[in-house]
């Protein structure tokens, strides 16, 4: 491959890791806006994600140009469909950001209601899932993408326990219903984050013990 | 291209269209499923996801080794590229499918409950979205594709409605709150199908008018 091919992967990857980046601040601050029940931080991540959107529209013409020009083979090849499954996921983490923020803003309406699940900690843990995933396509690290894959379980059973929690006190306070749907909406969307997380650790994966790989040995 | 080439493409695009032809049979079950209260259909729905899932994986390892063995350039790769991701929103909306199942066998035990939301339309408008899809993607057809588009706001609406409809229910019976957030999680679920049919709308919109000509030629 020529140095210019080598030159355009490292913009690819750098220009994916400058939207890991935004994601990974518009669900920081998201997580925020919940936690401290800021309406108008909320408004701000759901406003924001259309810059998200279109930096993930440009990086997915970008790496097709890539592949049409250059044509790139085995593990090159693979690395540039990586990155444009990576790109898709970071754009749904985004929208997920950006419901986050939205449902901030309507919880911040009713400080007062009762909601008794754990957002706290899914919320902890899936932020931490995407760090990991992201590390792990950086630095080729394999192990730490089966971390991710580990990690996901327990945001799965968080959910699973607030949808519980939910329906439970949304029978015994029908007049908290409304915020209710908000926190599990919240929960929902932090599992689906998760998911997204564990998706980009599975192409980290693929990337470095690909199937593709042994099937072309067969 | 060579003859060779043009058949693989030929069986990628089959591959894809078995597929669809599976995942609407799932979606047109689940929806059965639901309507006619029928648990042990809905149940296998759900449990029948994981042949989508394997055909899934299949297809995207067929789709990188074509990339790599042929080496497509153009219009070639990016059909290639369209298939690697409306095979992807295939098998997410299976996901979705099975999910409408489980809900199915749920809403099935309490056959009486009160959910007044409207669940019919939005299973006709996503069910219909999903077969224009793939048609406007074999027929090369963007008009169609375009009506896809337009058909999603009808779903989206629909939904912001039954979840109004689903609140006001849960706060006057608090007793009916577990199969209201069955049908609504129904109701999402086809809202989300409809969204991935859309994907693949606008997929084959890109693949024939797509910005990646544009900007080539500028």
């Amino acid at each position: 491959m020529t140095m210019h091919f080598e030159r355009e992967i490292d913009r690819l990857k750098r220009d994916l890791l400058s939207l890991s980046a935004r994601v990974e601040d518009a669900l920081r601050r998201a997580v925020k806006a919940i936690h401290e029940r800021d309406a108008d931080l909320g408004r701000a991540v759901a406003r924001d994600d259309d810059q998200i959107d279109a930096l993930e529209v440009e990086l997915e013409e970008d790496c097709l140009k890539v592949l049409a020009l250059y044509q790139p083979v085995a593990h090159d090849m693979r690395l540039i469909v990586a990155i444009l499954k990576i790109n898709n996921d970071l754009e749904r983490i985004g929208d997920l950001a950006s419901t986050l923020g939205k449902r901030a803003a309507d919880l911040a309406a009713r400080p007062n209601a009762r909601t008794p699940m754990d957002i706290h900690r899914p919320a902890q843990i899936a932020q931490r899932m995407l760090t990991w995933a992201m590390d792990a396509f950086v630095r080729e690290d394999v192990a730490l993408a089966r971390k991710v894959l580990d990690a996901d379980d327990e945001v799965d059973d968080l959910h699973r326990e607030a949808f519980s929690r939910a329906i439970a006190a949304m029978q015994a306070s029908p007049e908290d219903v409304q915020p209710l749907m908000d926190t599990l909406s919240v929960s929902k969307a932090l599992e689906r984050i998760a998911d997204h997380a564990t998706n980009i650790a599975e192409d980290v994966i693929y990337l470095h013990e690909g199937a593709i790989v042994r099937h072309q040995g067969a």
